[in-house]
């Protein structure tokens, strides 16, 4: 049988492609950074939430900071890394595809909007020469890289 | 227990929230239409790719079409839909994500560009002023909604 095609989306899906890893994103995105507000946010079983934090810090997603209040014990908290942050456009993009054909008569149940002027944000198909393209991909084509990603 | 966010995050997950589902999809989008040459390239195990199709189909994101080579007996295939198309800056946040995080070193196994003048195409946060905004969403920020999402 043939190997499976070798692609940065399989590799990508590797570390989020499963449900909660997303929404555990978005929360942190959002601030929510302590195990039990996430777990409340998201609605994930606590066990699956243990394991997927975990990847996500063994992926380098997240990392665990200890997290101290005054006069209370110390908590861990995740954040964000660099990578993870990263991740922004993918969040965004799902976002805006559900806002498009899912959303309920009350429309849009979050905005995340551009800090300096407000307005509201996007993901868009933009290419090297600043060509912004149509969200459905009519405008793309797959093309070869310099190296085929051949198994030997 | 509070009731989980309501945010198209989500819903967009219960559609495309799987590793499997979104490797379809990639495949669809690349030309692969049918059961056993969308298996091949994805590796998805056979009654997991058959049920991740059927839910892909009622979800409205692909769309059953018989198919007919001459000589040969009618086959099925799968298109995208309108819908489906969209999701396209969702796969290509995805690629370009894992391109600059996981890649080997043969670099980018897959390429993505613009027909139009063949330079390569990246998803954007880009706010409805036109502002570029970089990938790691520093520079976003969440909005209220004019309606509020809570369950009454």
């Amino acid at each position: 049988m043939p190997t499976p095609r070798v692609c940065s989306v399989a590799r990508s899906l590797e570390v989020v492609g499963e449900r909660w890893a997303l929404l555990v994103l978005r929360e942190v995105f959002l601030g929510v950074r302590r195990f039990e507000a996430i777990r409340e946010h998201t609605g994930a079983p606590r066990a699956v939430l243990a394991e997927r934090l975990a990847h996500l810090v063994d992926a380098g997603v997240l990392e665990r900071r200890d997290y101290q209040a005054p006069g209370t014990r110390t908590r861990q908290e995740y954040r964000l890394t660099a990578a993870g942050r990263e991740l922004q456009p993918v969040l965004t993009a799902l976002m805006q595809w559900g806002d498009r054909h899912l959303a309920d008569t009350d429309g849009p149940p979050l905005r995340v909007v551009h800090a300096g002027c407000g307005a509201p944000v996007r993901a868009e198909l933009v290419c090297a020469e600043g060509h912004r393209l149509s969200d459905d991909g009519r405008e793309l084509r797959p093309a070869p890289t310099a190296t085929p990603a051949s198994p030997a």
